[in-house]
């Protein structure tokens, strides 16, 4: 239940990054900041210095200090300008977060982060109910992994799908131009194959065979390598890319980094090295592995325009929303496509908070290594322009 | 002694890559065969199908078939078009190279490629004299590692510095947000820390702190160790950027790979996580590593304009001394800074052949984890326009 209504709330906002950055977290922030200026009802604007950290130090940042040409940079600057963090808070840390919202005077919350900071944010919403705290909190979506729930995509997502994109076409012409190896290629995305599954989006442009290996299929080892001979004969070169998240049918993973984050989720990472390896070991072939991890959630070169226009308005909605008495809501995105057009919704929190959205099987070949073009229909409009001509005289 | 005259040499020409790809070989390539067609002396232009590997097997592509329009598209297309491959001519090959060059009528002979193809290049030039084929061959320079000796710098550079200074910088951003774990990314560059070097051009915008590992010094561990503590204590995060090819001062490699290439050289890879291990094993600190390994190498997005134009003339040079009886150079640059200004010039093929072009050791700072600012005057004009300015409001 969500309370509604328009009754005038002046006082201060918060605004605080959870999890890690993507390539347009800080657009939200900017859309949020030039929003909340118009609003007489806002009087400051705070940001929390790194995340809940900042929250449960009082430690803000006013951000009306900074000239709107600064700010404007924020539009092109990854990572978080806030910065942000991995705690995850205990019901032992919502009364030093309710002391600071009444040492500023704190009216308006925003949190712009994934499923695990939608939940902090529901937390600190029932917080406010139960203690008759008035408070109008908003959750901004924010995700490279695109495992938010009932939104049709989140912002974040659209720019690492690029990236992944981009970055496999271009890997292909390697792979095909010199093809001595068995290119394995890691990319991020945790639980869910999203990005990984946009890094065949371009898979019919491609000189070179691929297979594509998401985490909601179990991993088979056996028919992986009867797949790679089976490729790797062809001729044209192969390029493998894989969720840094893939894992056996026990749920073992692929490679075990041995870290475990702030949240207690195990940290993925060295899965393109293992399989590389066991193609090596397994086959006779050679066999490489490249991964990008977080430059894939970095680079400004290759941010969707449209992704980048999306997470500004994400922010800017959010902020709308609880100016006109909202609260205990994450904005979302409703969907046209052909042509792709898109509005902002409001979503209860307790609908996305923790849930994770896993990419489709339906989506996925019956090989368990390709992608069905459904995806491209799905995927393509949110990476925006991109000039994919490349020319090969062989 | 290089074989000079303005004879007018009727005939046809040939062009080949060899060894990794660049960004930019395919504008070479283009700059070549644009060239090639103001000349009516040059009567079919053929480009060689994988290198060598097409020399041999007098698999040769007429490349005036294609129309200017797609020709136009290599400017913009990693990789290689006509295809590479790593395999060293030996002895027992030269007499298929002159059978090949005899059935198509070869007068002009490019070869587009780094220390090992100059080698190459230069072998056939000495066939040519030696059995008095009239033959004009001429090397155009190409390596992302830029240990090519005597030319100022090599085309593919650029660009492969450009992505590692772009990479490093956005990354910081990332490091600097959100600093639970220590960055170690992995460049390539081989023997040669050009492109690691590059990765600290914009360590003085950087949020967070850097060091920075190259080939030309051995790498100390418990010196290493000590450097991230000190720097970890400084609350600011941390990215470690190193060399693929860094070693201990036995010469032994961090991280052995097993692979070795056609060319008998090691293939490195593996030490960024190599390092992150140490890390976390040693310092208790986390962890993570990054490699984006060849996609250095294909970016298009940080193609650097300097690099691209520079790749063009270079192969535009090339055709431009054979036809004016030229024979037995590769094509280098002279460059003055400051402001910027390039201009081809002939080196003689027997003094680039196998020489290694080290990174200066007077570029890199006391500690040998910093570069000196020395190194930004060189690089900086190479990777052309771009804008780093980024915000911070923490």
């Amino acid at each position: 239940m969500c309370k509604e209504g328009a009754v005038m709330l002046k006082g201060n906002m918060l605004i605080a990054h959870g999890g890690g950055p993507t390539p347009v977290i800080n657009s939200s922030l900017l859309g949020a900041v030039r929003e909340a200026k118009l609003h007489g009802e806002i009087e400051t604007i705070y940001g929390a210095r790194f995340g809940a950290e900042g929250i449960l130090a009082g430690d803000l940042i006013d951000l009306g200090k900074f000239a709107d040409e600064d700010l404007a940079l924020l539009a092109k600057t990854p990572a978080s300008a806030l910065g942000s963090c991995r705690r995850k808070l205990t019901d032992a840390d919502y009364p030093a977060v309710l002391e600071c919202f009444k040492k500023f005077n704190i009216r308006y919350f925003f949190y712009n982060g994934g499923n695990d900071s939608m939940d902090t944010c529901n937390k600190i919403y029932n917080l406010s109910v139960e203690t008759g705290y008035e408070l109008r909190v908003i959750g901004i979506p924010k995700t490279i992994d695109n495992d938010l729930d009932v939104t049709d995509h989140c912002p974040g997502f659209g720019s690492a799908a690029k990236y992944a994109a981009v970055s496999a076409l271009e890997l292909a012409q390697d792979v095909s131009a010199l093809p001595i190896h068995v290119v394995v290629m890691e990319m991020m995305g945790r639980n869910a194959g999203w990005i990984t599954a946009a890094s065949a989006l371009y898979a019919d442009l491609m000189p070179c065979e691929q297979l594509v290996y998401l985490p909601e299929v179990a991993f088979d080892k056996e028919r992986f390598l009867a797949a790679v001979k089976e490729k790797w004969a062809k001729g044209r070169g192969l390029l493998v890319t894989i969720s840094e998240g893939i894992h056996y049918a026990d749920g073992s993973p692929v490679a075990d980094s041995g870290v475990v984050d702030g949240f207690g989720h195990k940290v993925p990472g060295g899965a393109a090295q293992a399989l590389s390896d066991m193609i090596m070991r397994e086959t006779g072939l050679k066999s490489r592995s490249e991964k990008p991890g977080l430059l894939g959630r970095v680079s400004v070169a290759l941010m969707s325009e449209v992704d980048q226009k999306e997470a500004e308005e994400a922010g800017a909605c959010a902020v709308r929303s609880a100016v006109a008495g909202k609260t205990g809501y994450m904005v979302g995105f409703e969907t046209a496509r052909e042509p792709y057009a898109s509005q902002t919704i409001l979503i209860p929190l307790e609908q996305v908070a923790n849930a994770e959205k896993k990419f489709p099987l339906e989506w996925i070949g019956d090989d368990g290594a390709s992608i069905r073009p459904a995806f491209k229909a799905y995927c393509e409009p949110l990476i925006g322009a991109y000039d994919s001509r490349f020319i090969s005289l062989r």
